[in-house]
């Protein structure tokens, strides 16, 4: 049986650039499915036009309207194809309104020097910490194995009197467990939740507006990490005028980087 | 007289969401205009299609080609907007090849909770700080007036033996000053040095990508910095197989995060 991340993945052709898929009920979250997976099947069409050994560099989603059950269409478009980096681009649309745009740098990358000032946070290894129980909440939230070390969310009947930290340090993986991979890999860089319910301590109406993932790992160094959970790490900078935005990283096993991003969140209060 | 900034941004109307603009010699870098230009002039474009008061959220650039000398061309899209958030596309193209695409989430943005977990970094005034000479190097450079607490570029006969830190603290205004807006603050976000430069000591056949912004503040807040300098603070994550990354944010003299910024450079070996 294939895993529900393949299954919000899978794609039917619909002639050259163009892509049928099914928005994905097993990763529902408030409104519409979780942006995580929106994120990865852009990202799958973009790839499924690339020649053979041709890897993601950077990738920016923009969240325009939410999706609604059933199916929806993808048509990417090859913007610039220069030696070795390629730009594409992509529209994600349902009965007419485009629910998402994106773009893609891509690139033949080869091996050069290579350095990684970033440092892995310290963190006790995922077994000696408890799994967040997700068992009667959003599917979404039931597609993933939180393990917080510290910055769990903790949602108040009232907001928290003064703002709390917008840290928060995870290990986090699918569940069921998957080999990761650059597509489950854009959707966890959309796993952590909106800072803002994290900092005031209740829940307010909010959605991701746009997200940006640059990835720094081969597809090499990604499989080794196999289907043993990441490390992420997710803060915020400022919150103001409806809008407050999110930078995170998400770390393998080994303390290798394997991507940043950065995200912006709408809030209505 | 026009500023250079302004001369740079100019855009003549050719229709509907259609602009022409001139590429800058006053700003050029060693292959084409500063990509901090070509992200002002095309998010410029963009507001100008946009109802009053609505305010930039959140820019992305892709860099496709080094623009040439003369004329461009921009072609700006409507993609979606709802009650308070609106999301364009932007195209720029010099004789039929695409140079650059761009996304920006924009907005009619209203009070709300606010609270900036960011704080900026200390730093002696930029009256204590000695310019750096531009005098006889590139344009662009010579359009910036950059005074630097740390982290100041170090071009060597050879590179470090061993990676020095990616980080740069400085002060930077336009050089002549200009008053803050949201155009030069999208440029700033791409003032600092590829940070492979600043990391290996040497220069590497290097170019940026993409860049994305993240705006934090109102018009108001960023007319309120007049035309002093500003605080940018840049440093790097990972560099490796053809690209490394660069996280900078800009702030204000009173201590506002104006905005953060996020950029991929290509380099080849």
């Amino acid at each position: 049986m294939d895993h529900p991340f393949d299954i919000a993945c899978a794609l039917v052709s619909a002639g050259q650039g163009r892509y049928n898929g099914q928005a994905p009920a097993a990763y529902w979250n408030m409104a519409g499915p979780f942006g995580g997976t929106t994120a990865a099947v852009l990202l799958k069409a973009a790839m499924l036009e690339q020649p053979g050994g041709v890897e993601p560099v950077a990738l920016t989603v923009n969240y325009c309207a939410a999706l609604v059950a059933g199916e929806f269409q993808i048509e990417v478009r090859e913007v610039r194809s220069g030696k070795s980096v390629r730009h594409v681009s992509m529209e994600l649309t349902q009965g007419g309104t485009i629910a998402a745009t994106a773009s893609l740098v891509c690139a033949w990358r080869r091996e050069t020097w290579a350095h990684q000032p970033a440092k892995m946070p310290d963190a006790p290894p995922p077994d000696a910490l408890p799994p967040m129980d997700t068992g009667t909440r959003l599917p979404w939230l039931q597609r993933y194995e939180f393990r917080f070390v510290r910055g769990a969310m903790q949602l108040q009947a009232q907001p928290f009197a003064a703002p709390q930290p917008a840290h928060s340090l995870l290990w986090v993986a699918d569940h069921p467990r998957r080999p990761l991979d650059h597509l489950s890999l854009a959707a966890l860089c959309d796993v952590f939740f909106v800072r803002v319910f994290q900092v005031r301590g209740t829940l307010v109406p909010a959605g991701t507006v746009t997200m940006t993932v640059h990835f720094h790992a081969s597809a090499e160094e990604i499989a080794a990490q196999g289907d043993e959970p990441v490390l992420g790490v997710a803060d915020a900078q400022a919150f103001g005028r409806n809008f407050g935005d999110q930078t995170a990283q998400i770390w393998s096993k080994h303390g290798r980087l394997l991507a940043s991003t950065t995200q912006l969140a709408w809030f209505k209060e």
